[in-house]
């Protein structure tokens, strides 16, 4: 398929540590129920899963905040469990509820009976994607995402969202090679997953490892670093000839950085607790920072969301702005946006990272 | 009001940084709803509130735990809410669900309206301190406990737990003054609190700040350290001429522990994401680490258990072990334990704790 060349590079640009002019700045969650055209969209479709696997709805909520904001990246609307529901496990979204498996994994048959899903029942996501990429038009680039082996392991064992990840957690100590072949099933599942999606038109690719800060340190690595680690390497680098940057965030890993940095991945995302700065000296140049304003902070008045935004790129710090490649930083929240947050104040956000991004670096210049 | 002396200090030595034959252990809420014997005076004393408040319940049930297993501490069965009650707050239980208050802060009048509480109406607490030190009979020591100003904080304007703080947070970037104002009647609150508890006869105090985790970094710094300290920098050092050693516990605070290094207290608690070794080394000799083994871990089978135990005890390594002091260690869970705990679990690990501290010692002598 060909597509319109890109006309904002900036975010692409900025995971292969290239300069940009600006911080590029994209929200997890962008499109999503704190927009009123969302929610008309999403009362058409009857369902949160009528929305998700009907391209035509799917490319329109997209698009959505690309109309009102000027964001430097658009991200698939899906959600991160497409996977487990393609094995057969039977995803719904109650109103009001989280994410529910109808027929979770809790014994040795459930897991012996795990396969990698073909494909092709994951169609409609990559129709999605080819179809979202078609109407951006080369306006900013596509992100394709999945969620992460652990975390969808997590889902797949509670079935449901959790607050103390109590049978997952037992599954994992008592019988710990279940979970491996769990997680291994996972791991090439959202490898051939994210392939997909980057023939499909993806132009970048974001794990979701929502759940890894809930693992004791000596279990993150085993169970959710090493099995993030086994998608990559599986992971097409390119596609026609363009570079696909692989962004993996892991949500309350700040801990593990040190360890997150070996990854063979461009991009790292991180949570609100992270200082950038010191995030910056301890992963280096050799991969871009991605985050991390706390999404409450959109609650507050314009002026607050400013300088909280400011201090978020000053802890960063000037990124790398000569030729070749350096230190780069694409803004984003530490996690998703809230339902509840005012529109107007998304606006002021973006605003406020280009305006004061584009002077952090004229104060820089020679 | 005398008692009567110490037989088992194992506790009160490793906080002080002194050697000791074994890594003493207690459990977070380890008098609780996983006991049966706890859910029979539950079922007596009606409520949660009722429990709490009635001295004889309370010091029964906090000696429950010690019936059973080789604990090397007691713990005051309280709530980490009984401050904000006592301001007028209105703290209840319903059943199966979390605490929640019927008048929560949610506007400049309302937090003009909070007063550092009466101790009076704290009576019942102090009470019961007295009356488990009594029935502790010198058994092991009575550590009491608070809440942080922070964690107080959040309860006060959610009303009840929440999942994003979205109320507390808005205030907090919003109004940083009232959320000022507010922290700093908590932390006097608190200071006056367990200074009470101390003079009732707790042995050791220790801080509670669940939520500092959730803030982001420079945020947790100014809304959750500053006035953690300030509740420190008011502590009594001691009571009729003992040693009160005081712990401090931020749930997710791993990534602060240089900072929270730098506070005037004996002990820092960890949860389970952090590396007790990488801890050490960050920390120094100066203060005890406690904690930090998943919960979770009690619903594996015994041998894994233990395994996990000795995982714990060797990522701290050997304790300080000659004269004077150095850097020591109080074993814990990384969180309060699990209702649906087995109970005979709780056997296994605190016998493979002192069995194995025990050993490390012994391969450890010159």
């Amino acid at each position: 398929m060909r597509f319109q060349p890109l006309q904002n590079d900036s975010f692409l640009r900025a995971c292969q540590g290239l300069a940009t002019p600006h911080t590029p700045i994209w929200l997890m969650r962008q499109a999503g129920r704190y927009l009123p055209e969302y929610r008309d969209t999403r009362a058409r479709a009857g369902s949160f899963m009528g929305l998700a696997t009907n391209v035509d709805y799917a490319t329109q909520v997209t698009l959505q905040p690309l109309e009102r904001y000027k964001l430097d990246a658009a991200i698939l609307f899906s959600d991160i469990l497409t996977v487990p529901d393609a094995m057969g496990l039977g995803l719904s979204f109650a109103l009001g509820e989280g994410p529910r498996f109808a027929t979770p994994v809790r014994d040795e048959a459930a897991v012996h009976a795990l396969r990698v899903p073909d494909m092709e029942k994951l169609r409609y996501v990559f129709d999605a994607v080819s179809s979202i990429r078609k109407a951006l038009n080369g306006r900013v680039p596509l992100i394709g995402f999945s969620g992460s082996p652990w975390t969808l392991a997590c889902y797949m064992v509670e079935g449901a969202g959790s607050d103390d990840y109590r049978l997952v957690k037992t599954m994992l100590y008592s019988r710990p090679d279940l979970m491996h072949r769990m997680l291994e099933i996972n791991a090439d599942s959202v490898a051939a997953y994210l392939n997909a999606q980057i023939d499909a038109g993806a132009q970048a690719v974001m794990i979701f490892d929502s759940w890894g800060g809930v693992l004791a340190d000596g279990a993150f690595q085993q169970f959710s670093l090493a099995y993030t680690a086994r998608v990559l390497r599986q992971l097409k680098r390119d596609h026609d000839g363009v570079n696909i940057p692989r962004i993996v965030f892991t949500k309350g890993g700040g801990l593990w950085l040190q360890e997150m940095a070996a990854l063979d991945c461009e991009v790292l995302g991180m949570d609100w607790t992270v200082n950038l700065g010191r995030a910056r000296e301890l992963v280096g140049a050799s991969k871009a920072l991605q985050g991390n304003l706390d999404p409450n902070i959109l609650f507050a008045p314009p002026a607050q969301i400013d300088a909280e935004a400011r201090k978020v790129l000053d802890s960063f710090g000037t990124p790398h702005a000569g030729p070749g490649r350096g230190s780069t930083h694409i803004f984003n929240l530490g996690h998703g946006i809230s339902q509840h947050t005012p529109p107007e104040h998304v606006s002021v956000l973006v605003d406020a990272v280009h305006a004061h991004s584009r002077r952090l670096r004229a104060h820089q210049a020679p």
